[in-house]
């Protein structure tokens, strides 16, 4: 089964995403705005129960914190994605360090640029309006993040969630 | 804000029941396959926090249940929704009584008919076309059940997990 982590914005956030997204963003039914976490990654259910495991324990050890987002961003030239870029907080570098650790599945070495995708898979022409446009409006979204989520695939390629991880909770 | 919770079958089930509500169901892109354990509640934050309480409270005393699912049945007259019907298990009622006592945010007393919808809001010629099919047909889905999750809408109607609540756990 294919497994994926995230973060879901407070609803606020999600909706004024879900506004670009509506229009913009194919992946709009298929799961609620968020930060990715951990990238979609292939998992039997014993290393998945493991990985839980050390979820949890990551969860436990980590507080919950505030982010913050001004402005759009794009992944352009690689992809046209255009994204509400969030302030690479340290405690949200961290928390995707220790989720993305070398022996955990799926994990990866890239760069982690925090977002929350709101257009993607566009024409040239609809990304240059939509980027156009977009790039000049000053965002002031402010949120509190006490949880991450572990969710899977469905195979109408949308995600369901499995588990919540509570920030602190022991 | 709206809150409702529900259980997410596993994905097997998820995917067969995806397989109709995609053409029947409108809510098809809204929310996963599901069963309803509460109804859509308006609650403020702070009754939330303490109905979150109670209910980790009450997943704590649950233990991990089967169902099975081998028929379509509907709620026609009434509305003209089709589901899986959900074989009325004990601790499953259990459940929906415990998290739907008298006190807590958004309890009404209604009759508890566990089910999966696959499709809704039908024309009546469609209803009867699909139903008709589908009644013929014999279903043999069993699943075990270990958790509840606690959702929020968005302004779009669709629904975001905030909780998920995992049977037994301490």
């Amino acid at each position: 089964m294919k497994y994926g982590i995230a973060i879901f914005p407070s609803k606020a956030v999600q909706d004024e995403a879900n506004s670009y997204r509506k229009r913009y963003d194919p992946h709009y039914a298929l799961i609620p705005p968020h930060i990715t976490l951990k990238e979609a990654f292939e998992a039997d259910l014993e290393t998945v129960q493991e990985f839980i495991t050390e979820l949890k324990s990551i969860a436990n050890q980590t507080d919950p914190f505030t982010i913050n987002i001004q402005k759009v961003s794009t992944f352009a030239p690689v992809t046209n994605t255009i994204y509400l870029k969030v302030e690479p907080k340290q405690e949200l570098i961290d928390l995707f360090e220790k989720i993305n650790r070398g022996n955990f599945p799926g994990s990866q070495e890239y760069a982690f640029v925090p977002h929350i995708t709101i257009a993607q898979k566009l024409s040239t022409e609809e990304y240059s309006d939509v980027f156009g446009s977009l790039k000049m409006k000053d965002f002031d979204l402010e949120d509190r993040i006490d949880r991450f989520q572990l969710l899977y695939q469905l195979d109408n390629g949308s995600w369901t969630v499995h588990d919540s991880f509570v920030f602190g909770k022991e």
